[in-house]
């Protein structure tokens, strides 16, 4: 088979030993089979070469958290309170999504993350089919579930618990291994106690992990306090949340206490720091969750919250604002903002070879264009990745070896198509 | 004279009455003539017509802090807190820097600023007339100021104090009257008292605003009460720095008789939100601020602690950070903070006629691209412009009515040699 050899480009490594390599990597079967500095053997009859000067190459980002038919609704509702905006902007327009709603905002949002970056995604959402659908054609990686809110009549929950596991079990493993599933209760407050702990049973069933929000809202806990006597954490650790692994969106309010039971179960949480602010749920206290050992990664949320899906912009106020809040400089320094952007992202996945450009690794990685003035002097690229590069900046994409964006454009999608299909649901839906 | 004519776009105005125009502008001699849904003439023989669609135009922004030659030290010092970042990774370094230096850094700023929608900045360093040659080339607008530092004996203050004025009195008014001059004490703590009355003395003999770094972190401010019984605001005030037009730089640590201080004086505040959370400075109140009338704009200061010059950054991290360490979600709703970066900007500075899309005002604007994944749907465009584009979304660039930038690419610079030069300073210069 071909090999795909990048000769003469710096490369971020997320290799603690090596973090950045000047040099050459070899693609191979869609892995990874050399990074350094003398290329082993030079290129055969048939090899793809490309030159890497005035690029640098990283591991693609992983965006754990979102829902991306949401870009339908991207400045429907602004400048409100959670609670209001989810009740008055978002579930009202949500519910008259059709399938090929959720599919035209799907596609629309994975030609975003990809042009940008992104390799791979968590989405929670409706009509999950379309979504995996999009990701196979779009040759992304992602790990898809369906996302089930319990305020219905118990056979509505039956029959939506049912399609969270038809589709889990059709799509876990699927679109040659890129596709994962999680099973996902949307939240304990959206789903009474016993429906969750079918979900989790559910979970169990099928060998596979939990995703949910939690924690978002100082609103959310008190209600959950009123409710149940339990704040979100010890409420779900009762339901047997944490039996499987599980990672958790948000996760906004914790106390000392409800950190140490994170770690225990180890769980992962995706940070999403845009979303918490623009919806003014407040910061996490990601110092301290780093510091306790949690693996805590990235999330853009969905784009009406965001509002767009860039996870160079999540890298970058991730590493800002907890500086700034704490009074503490070095808070979250560039390095961790682009470990959990990429290889901590992956980690909470459960994807063991992916995040990283080292041999034997999935060739999930990017290139961007270093030669600009906003990424000059050249004196530090980690940095300029976290505090000064933004999606745009992505010129090309590969997922398992195989190049999905070259100069900008996208070679599995037709975006002139998507846009124009993406507009036409836009105009139909939102009045 | 020809007139341009820009037909069939979307207009962002910053006209309290229409804020959005969908139809055409015409610019004449320099300055908008008219923008509304109907031409008032068709375009006669010679008249530039410009095909509008795909694009929104909006005010140009107004970058009101910044020392665009430290771009020489993007990355040199990260995740460190201010003092240390000022005196062991700053200043050493800028003590080597030569006017050749200054040049090629300035050069560099102002083509990431232009190309990223800037049309007008603030600029206080050394060797200013290297700044205001590059202004005057690139075609841009700023308001330029000699910062001096007062921490040295009484014969170089001197000489310091008189470069400044004869800075201010050369340049004030010239490059077509884009360049306008302060005087500029770096910061109370970089300049004793007497020092600093002489530099009020020369505004005064000169009838120019003043321009200085204020109360940026908490150790500022107790060292300015150890040192002098007094809080910067009083101290500043007790040496008349006030009785001038005054634009000042951060204003983090406010008390509210601080605030009520400002607002008496009518003192500008250029918001620094980026660097203030990257050097851990704080969150400046400024919900407060604005409650209580004061004028802010916002700046992005030198790259060395942003690191980048993305104003469009700057106007989301103002309108999302506040929300999220407030808890209230209408804090600075978007077209606050675009005020914030374009008209408001203008204001901070003393331009009456630079900041909207008005007739009578100075064609000073910019084309976005909106026909992209991330600024779909067209639901809401000023929320787009404020939460979801970048610099790198800005396509064309008009000064005076002048294009400057066409299709991202500068026209009145050459950006390759600009880099060259760049990094073969950068190299001399860093070790």
């Amino acid at each position: 088979m071909p090999k795909l050899i990048i000769q003469n480009g710096i490369f971020i490594t997320n290799d603690e030993n090596k973090p950045v390599v000047e040099g050459h990597m070899v693609v191979e079967h869609g892995r990874i089979a050399f990074i350094g500095a003398e290329l082993p053997e030079p290129p055969a009859p048939g090899d793809e070469v490309i030159d890497g000067r005035r690029r640098l190459y990283m591991p693609g980002l992983v965006n754990t958290h979102g829902h991306a038919a949401m870009s339908l609704l991207r400045g429907v509702g602004d400048d409100l309170a959670l609670q209001v905006w989810l009740q008055e902007k978002m579930w009202p327009n949500e519910a008259k999504f059709t399938a090929d709603d959720v599919r035209a905002g799907t596609l629309l949002s994975i030609l975003e993350m990809l042009k940008g970056g992104t390799t791979c995604f968590v989405d929670m959402y409706d009509h999950m089919d379309q979504v995996a659908l999009a990701v196979e054609q779009a040759g992304m990686r992602a790990s898809l579930t369906r996302g089930v809110i319990g305020l219905c009549p118990p056979d509505v929950q039956q029959s939506k618990l049912e399609e969270a596991k038809r589709f889990a079990r059709d799509w876990n493993g699927k679109a040659d291994g890129r596709i994962t599933t999680m099973m996902a209760p949307h939240a304990a407050y959206t789903c009474p106690p016993d429906y969750i702990e079918k979900i989790v049973a559910a979970a169990h069933e099928l060998n596979l992990p939990i995703h949910t929000h939690m924690s978002e809202t100082i609103h959310e806990v008190r209600e959950n306090e009123a409710q149940y006597g339990l704040r979100p954490v010890a409420h779900l650790e009762k339901l047997g949340v944490f039996t499987r692994p599980c990672l958790v969106a948000h996760a906004v309010h914790l106390t000392d206490e409800e950190i140490d039971v994170l770690c225990k179960y180890d769980v992962r949480i995706s940070h999403n720091i845009g979303s918490n602010l623009k919806l003014a749920s407040g910061v996490a206290r990601l110092p301290e969750l780093l510091n306790a050992g949690v693996l805590v990664s990235l999330g853009t949320d969905g784009a009406a919250s965001n509002n767009n899906l860039d996870m160079f912009e999540e890298m970058r106020l991730a590493a800002l604002v907890h500086k700034g809040v704490s009074f503490e400089p070095t808070a979250v320094p560039a390095w961790q903002a682009l470990r959990m952007g990429t290889i901590d992202g992956a980690r909470s996945i459960w994807l063991q070879d992916v995040g990283s450009l080292q041999p034997g690794m999935k060739a999930d990685f990017i290139a961007i264009d270093i030669d600009q003035p906003h990424l000059l002097p050249h004196s530090n690229l980690i940095s300029h990745v976290v505090y000064s590069a933004s999606a745009k900046d992505v010129t090309d994409v590969w997922v398992d070896g195989r190049e999905l964006v070259r100069n900008g454009e996208c070679k599995t999608l037709d975006e002139e198509r998507i846009k124009a299909e993406f507009n036409a649901c836009y105009k139909r839906l939102i009045v």
